[in-house]
């Protein structure tokens, strides 16, 4: 029931914000108390004012005040690797006793002797085959009970935590303050969109019809009498990079006026979000805090990393065109709830 | 702005309905008053008593309320062919003089010769040809413009008014009805998302972001610095008779508790619904009413059709499971507006 208390009241609060007499009393405390005073605050502020205020030219309609979020690194840490790939690995151990053959097949070898560098050396497909052993071959609903019980006893490697608890406070602050504000907000990430659903609402506040992702395909069948969605060892669509403005375009039907993302994977949802007209915020978050979270790029002379690339060229290009960048170090008086 | 109020007033209304204070207030005009009394409206009315009142064991919470309509034949006709098809005709017309190749190359022959006996002949592959020819190699908002500036100025043969005129009253209403007592609204058809979408919020007051259809690819591309989606020939997704579920799971990512066809292509939309726990609604609208509309199944002795199918054994299953049928005749006071 919580959750529908939250949606309930999410929704109460977007109707009086959008009817413009009730969003200062939301003013008292600040919404948004986990942000350091800066340009980065400043600029979501401002931006937010601009587009709810009736009367500036810069006024967004609530119907299309849209925003969709990266979730791997900008929503949840994606170190030491995305949470989904933790699951994959963890799924691959669970079905080993029932493929024998995996003792002796690459990558699925790798995996059970815990060989990162032959895991990495299987590359992408590597990493394809991995998904799909771990991914197929059941129903919806199995999958979605398999990733439901899989994220109650999980727990990330570094911070001892479920990875559900790990969500960075002061983006959940920024989230609840757009939809205060009469924003809807949407996850448009690389991740699988049934590994995220499951976990969405009671984590960010966002319900399963506002998360797009890579998908696998599915097909309808019905099993001794019963409609069932088996999920089907075949990539459906891959949602990043390029393939996220062309999500956002099949799933949400309308531009973003706002994108927040933090690696390479979100340079062309934010290029999509910022070439329509009318007031835009576009903001990556800079990972540069070993000390709390992780340090990597290798944008800044921040090390490499093949989970979520800052690039020098995707720094230049947010520089280039007045992007927003948060550092993390600077701009987040904490990064997750205590 | 219209359909803005006519959005922000509709959130205010389901907040309010959800919150079971308001509820009362609209009873005091029929909100279904385009429906006879009859075991349909009684269907209706029951069912959203039910899952809205709190005290009810079949009381749905809101954010599951999720209603999904198909477009074609059950919110407006699809009769003497599909509106899509109507459009595509009509762009092969025009865009006839650039393609002098067309006049002796089926289907387009066909179509420019009104041979509708050579088009039929064409089958499904031809059908394909057609929507390839004209509806990819522009961008989304080019194609965007197109369909726009169709609906202006395009008639209906029969009736003589734009296709937008023609939604059934009795269906407005019930969207209306449902989104009153907080259900969300979800169009999902085997037409294409990109046709739908620029006339839904007007037509239904159904917003882009809750509408399913089939896709056909597109790339994302930076044309003189401005980044684009460009439509490719390419079939992305068919949300039809077994996609329909699928697409359902895809886009929505919840089961509906409540689902509205006309035709075979509905069979397993309305399956996957039923198959969900606690209270449901499953209705098919019959077109039996060749005065004031169509009159085609094959079920029920009616003409059998291309567009729109409404086959015996669908017939057949509806009664079985006590799926509710709509006869048009009996139980539309009133087909479209005045």
């Amino acid at each position: 029931m919580r959750s529908h208390l939250r949606i309930l009241m999410a929704s109460v609060l977007a109707s009086a914000a959008a009817l413009a007499v009730g969003a200062q009393a939301f003013a008292q405390t600040d919404p948004l108390a986990s942000w350091s005073e800066g340009s980065a605050k400043q600029a979501i502020v401002r931006f937010v004012k601009d587009t709810t205020d009736a009367s500036s030219p810069k006024f967004v309609p609530p119907a299309e005040r849209i925003a969709t979020f990266d979730n791997d690194g900008t929503l949840w840490p994606s170190h030491p690797m995305y949470t989904q790939l933790a699951f994959a690995l963890d799924r691959i151990e669970a079905l080993a006793p029932q493929h024998p053959e995996w003792k002796t097949k690459q990558p699925f070898e790798a995996v059970l002797a815990d060989d990162l560098e032959a895991l990495g050396a299987a590359g992408e497909k590597g990493m394809v085959e991995l998904v799909m052993a771990s991914h197929a071959g059941m129903s919806t609903a199995e999958f979605e009970a398999i990733v439901t019980d899989w994220f109650a006893k999980a727990r990330h490697p570094r911070f001892h935590r479920p990875y559900t608890e790990l969500a960075y406070r002061p983006m959940l602050e920024l989230l609840e303050y757009l939809r205060a504000n009469g924003f809807k907000t949407y996850i448009v990430s690389g991740g699988g969109v049934e590994f995220m659903r499951p976990m969405t609402e009671k984590v960010y506040g966002i319900p399963p019809e506002q998360v797009v992702g890579s998908t696998i395909k599915t097909k309808y069948e019905v099993r001794n009498g019963v409609p069932v969605l088996m999920r089907l060892p075949e990539i459906g669509f891959i949602d990043d990079k390029a393939g996220k403005p062309v999500g956002i375009n099949e799933f949400i039907g309308r531009r973003p006026i706002a994108a927040f993302g933090n690696s390479d994977g979100d340079r062309e949802m934010l290029e999509w979000t910022a070439a329509g007209g009318g007031a835009r915020l576009k903001m990556l978050v800079l990972h540069d805090d070993a000390e709390r979270e992780y340090a990597y790029g290798p944008a800044n002379g921040l090390p490499a990393t093949r989970f979520g690339t800052f690039s020098q060229s995707l720094m230049d290009e947010a520089k280039k065109k007045g992007w927003v960048v948060i550092s993390m170090r600077a701009d987040w008086k904490q990064i997750f709830a205590p």
